[in-house]
């Protein structure tokens, strides 16, 4: 049997005296320029096409800006619908970000929100965090360590997806609250039964994670929480008392970090930062070398962070 | 402009004189055994990874359940976690299943799902529906003629791809009742304000889509409404007049053909009744040839469907 997902999180938080998530969501059309100028080198001169070319020019974006800020961070979030829109290029690419991070002993959160049936929830979990048995072999899948889920269709919709999460010391994170403004128009909804729409939510990722609390008191089901609802915060810990709480909407989308203190109630792992655009486009902002502005602004994030703790 | 997707599918409609959506949700341990046989062939001796000739197989399978089903039809519906779980190399079968069936005039629904903070939601429009600039010219994305999406992050979450989608004369399906036994957790909650999730989010669509009805009555944002639920069909119409309305569940999970008039209400393009195992798999239960029994039972639903419209 492996680690707990928990617990091989709330090792690496130590280890690496961080709860940061880098986060990545390239853009061909925002691209450090060094990665453009990299693509080409590694081109050759080779005809490819102008997908093969963005794939690999995303490729090299996410292998500096990890080069850069990796150090800082537990884990990278790879926005799995940026990979998407370059096609079948754009998906080798997510798998070679993937190696890369791997390699800087960093963990992969793909950030996919997928949600479907018992038998096709299934198949994601093959495809994100398993392995698919075929007539010509075993196909591995991504090899993510965590994957967010959408949790719309209902409890069966996400069993198949804990079950092999857990066989294989995977986590994921469940939409509970996230971090855009329409959040709310469903989301908020308050209920009969009293409570909202999240907070029924919340009860099914605590329920569906108590099978799988580990040692450092962290269960494998945790859930994605905006940083852009600090008031729902509180309310959330409590019925998630040990979920891994995915924090996005730092930096570009306004949450502060300051806000997050009760993500981390149950320890230094319980929260996890993810910022993105607030990292990889620092330079922006600053105009500094790229790379610079982003390890300094990860650095600083960091800091933040492990004093709420 | 080009024309709606109402318009689009209404046409679509009558050409074929049927409704009925070839579901495609291949696994590569159920393959037709010609489509094995095939890829092998097509793979002609030359090494290949395990995932690449899944995938050919995968490929064969499809396009050989096109052949055979496919004139009974008005489009297919592809599972994408069916494919993405063959990593870069299944990806390139999705890809080809949609040129496969654009070449036998059937419209393609991506069935992926999909649903993400607006920024997101535009990378999944550019890669299911449109396509993405980048330094190194415009890259094509599947090309879907539409796609199905999440809506639990709200109106803002979708407006994005309702606007790639109406450009280009595609379609969506909202999520509002799947035909999964655990629909009801989430989607069937009653709310303090009166009606459920469910209802809650057919205003949604109807809104959505009330920006683009075409000269045939339907709007271009329709709503996946499990053929499991006849209950909620007759009310979730009345919220959602000129929504198409996407219909699985049929056969392996137990919805009848038969149940399904009020979807039809608005016109016999106001419902596509989605049939995935029941068909491809109708020969499990039959002892015939995987291809007749296929064409048999596609004949059969198409009858049954274009008698209730």
């Amino acid at each position: 049997v492996p680690q707990s997902f928990g617990d091989r999180l709330a090792r690496q938080v130590a280890k690496r005296s961080s709860q940061l998530v880098l986060g990545l969501d390239p853009d061909p059309m925002r691209l450090w320029p060094r990665a453009t100028e990299l693509a080409a080198a590694r081109a050759g001169g080779h005809p490819v096409s102008s997908a093969a070319r963005a794939a690999r020019a995303v490729s090299a974006h996410c292998e500096l800006a990890m080069d850069a800020a990796g150090e800082h961070c537990v884990a990278v979030k790879l926005q799995v619908a940026c990979f998407e829109r370059l096609g079948p290029p754009g998906w080798a690419a997510l798998w070679e970000v993937c190696d890369r991070a791997r390699e800087r002993e960093l963990l992969v959160i793909a950030d996919a929100k997928r949600g479907d049936v018992a038998i096709t929830a299934a198949a994601y979990a093959q495809a994100f965090l398993g392995e698919t048995p075929t007539p010509f072999g075993t196909v591995a899948g991504l090899g993510a360590d965590a994957l967010t889920v959408n949790p719309l269709l209902g409890q069966d919709s996400l069993l198949a997806l804990v079950e092999t999460a857990r066989q294989r010391g995977r986590g994921l994170f469940v939409l509970v609250r996230t971090s855009n403004p329409g959040a709310a128009d469903v989301q908020a909804l308050a209920l009969a039964e009293g409570g909202t729409v999240s907070e029924r939510l919340a009860a099914m990722v605590a329920e569906l994670g108590s099978g799988c609390v580990g040692a450092a008191g962290l269960a494998d089901v945790g859930a994605v929480v905006g940083a852009t609802a600090p008031a729902a915060l509180e309310i959330l810990r409590q019925a998630m008392p040990c979920s891994v709480f995915l924090l996005p909407g730092v930096g570009a989308q306004g949450g502060r970090v300051e806000d997050l203190a009760p993500a981390f109630a149950p320890g230094p792992a319980a929260g996890l930062i993810a910022v993105s655009r607030g990292i990889v486009d620092a330079y922006e902002r600053t105009g500094m070398d790229p790379a610079l502005a982003a390890e300094r602004e990860a650095a600083r994030l960091r800091e933040l962070a492990w004093k709420l703790a």
